[in-house]
């Protein structure tokens, strides 16, 4: 099928566009390298050397044969290109990773809070507007956040993929009802993905769009089965305190002998998925979309959970780094538990990537080699939720 | 107090703003001048001949002395500058009517649509980031809408004022809950006002924001002891299929001889309050707000339920006008009960306006003074909910 992927120069995007290339899709990679420029604001690099899209592209082509589109768009701004794009592409669907996707840097100032709506709002929503204007049937598959559901809500229930099944008191007697999960979010950015799943609802309902939102916990890792093909395929790697994923982080921090960072009391359990899952999770979904006038089809797309201080202390003990315990830059539970349905995936064919299969290692030999690149004043977490919250200094300087 | 009127050049925001005057607080209108922008659009313009805001501001100077403020500003574009009248006037509260409020338009065209989006999302989150920012108290009260909660979702119970209590089932056994009533907008522009929730919702959270929600339901009327002083002070009377209001609509229709337009079966109930309702509800919820750290303040601002068709039987029978039914553009339930709390807002001291008051007369005679000034041709609903919906051809040509 042709499937055009939105965002597909990012951490999931790319090895995503990668995947659904090998596997005989036709993709066309949409982006308009927001990430890389925010990289050059917060004056950071991925740990990798990734290269521009236009060589990704051109080598992957060399390698397999197999052609990548690119078109350099920015969905919210450029409705009318957009639009354009799927009239003339009449694709069968698309994957849309097109959004700001790190919490603190959805926090860290009044314009990144404004960005992160603007952009994944607007964006999103324009999305929406130009299929049901093409009156093309497109399949969505659009990568939301296990953030939505908030921590702890519903307390010994598992959360649901989605839909919570809850009774309301009526003067006839309790009504059972199938509502989407109430959201909580946490930061902007999780915000962002719970308006999101709203507008979903309302073109799901008054246009029939077939959407699928998969709620995504943590990725870790960094390369997949075509990103190691040849280190100009090579995935990114986040390790600054905005955008780096807590697991990775670790990995990176040991790899360059920085103590561990974990931000408050490390009681925070979240949920987690290996990159080489996210990109099976995305086939799947493709590949299982929702029929014409249902609901929204939500799958909660993770296989693991952990307490971060646990995460902190099985690094340590591989590697012998200490763990340094500094101050939480966000305001959210102290300690929380996390019990996440998770059947869906499972059920059609997912084979989970553990932390235990070794593949820690994997990510680490990724530090490892290019630990020279990193730049220690880029580890500390320091956009707070609120003004005048505490961060910590530098553990190491260079 | 110091009050800006987010707005405030609106049918609700105008009248609002000389009650707070007329009352003894320090106005000051912030609007963009959107409202008359779309009339020029659509080519229509408000059955009233209403004045500039420069002259409707000097007019209500020369006839009370007090003085209204007005800064032409774009809630969505100019958030510096929105920012900056925050710090150079340092208001106590924000009454913020700053949104694209007609369902129809909001789905007339996918420019509409996004519109919509963009200018509600963007403004009402510009609005909440610039308090923010300022690290000023000042206190939110929001226009909603009764739409944000569909109809008819929980059978015999009434629709709470905001928050739903329900039961989740657990493995330990029911768990109650107390959760914001699940989103079921019926248009765009009621999809909005469920995002602006969230966006609330979080703030309260985050920021300790003190935002009032106020889910208002159909206006009807048009003058406010206020807006009668003068004519030059009139309030907008809006007829046409996108912006005119259902009830306003029929007396209009009634005052030239138009069939009452009942589009679909008329089997729709819906929640109604008069202008002078509103302008009151708005005083009490400033005078009335929620303490740092609580959860947003959610009134259902509205007196009473009627069924679409019985109030054009209603009025029918008061005129000898004849009832026109007319395919429905929207996508809705053709019938539904309505039965909603409304209490908070007459415990603290609402008397509300009901039809048998005899301001029905009122609003006719504001129809009947200007009917020369209707466009018939603009009085059909064609802004379909779905692109091929059938719509109805003029009933009258002048």
């Amino acid at each position: 099928m042709k499937v055009l992927v939105l965002g597909g120069d990012g951490f999931c995007g790319w090895p995503t566009s990668l995947h659904l290339s090998d596997i005989g899709h036709d993709v066309i990679v949409v982006d308009n390298l927001s990430r890389r420029a925010i990289d050059l604001e917060l004056e950071v690099e991925s740990l990798t050397p990734i290269r521009p899209m236009g060589e990704r592209v051109a080598v992957w082509k060399e390698l397999t044969g197999k052609e990548i589109g690119f078109v350099n768009l920015d969905l919210a701004k450029e409705y009318d290109r957009f639009e354009q794009l799927l009239r003339t592409e009449r694709p069968d669907a698309i994957v849309h990773f097109g959004e700001q996707r790190a919490a603190p840097y959805s926090m860290r100032s009044s314009a990144a809070k404004r960005y992160t709506v603007d952009n994944n709002v607007s964006g999103t929503h324009n999305v929406l507007a130009a299929v049901v204007a093409t009156g093309l049937d497109i399949a969505l598959v659009h990568l939301g956040t296990m953030g939505v559901y908030g921590y702890g809500w519903s307390g010994s229930a598992p959360i649901p993929e989605g839909y919570l099944t809850v009774k309301v008191p009526t003067p006839d007697g309790d009504l059972e009802r199938e509502i989407l999960h109430p959201a909580n979010p946490g930061s902007v950015y999780h915000m962002t993905k719970t308006l999101d799943q709203l507008l979903f609802a309302f073109y799901a309902k008054n246009d029939k769009l077939r959407i699928t939102d998969l709620h995504q916990g943590i990725v870790w890792g960094t390369q997949t089965p075509q990103t190691a093909l040849d280190e100009r395929l090579i995935n990114r790697f986040d390790y600054d305190g905005d955008y780096g994923t807590v697991l990775n982080r670790f990995l990176m921090q040991a790899a360059i002998g920085h103590p561990l960072t974990v931000h408050g009391t490390g009681g925070q359990t979240r949920a987690f998925i290996h990159i080489r899952d996210t990109v099976r999770c995305i086939q799947i979904a493709l590949e299982n979309p929702p029929v014409a006038g249902e609901q929204v089809k939500v799958f909660n797309q993770v296989t693991e959970t952990y307490r971060v201080r646990n995460l902190a202390n099985l690094i340590s003990s591989l590697t012998g780094v200490e763990v340094a315990n500094l101050p939480n830059p966000r305001q959210e539970a102290a300690e929380n538990d996390l019990n996440v349905e998770r059947e869906q995936f499972v059920k059609l064919g997912l084979n989970p990537t553990l932390l235990s299969d070794g593949l820690l290692e994997e990510s680490r030999d990724v530090a490892q080699k290019y630990r020279d690149r990193a730049d220690t004043s880029k580890i500390i977490a320091r956009s707070t939720w609120r003004q005048g919250m505490e961060t910590s200094p530098d553990l190491v300087t260079k």
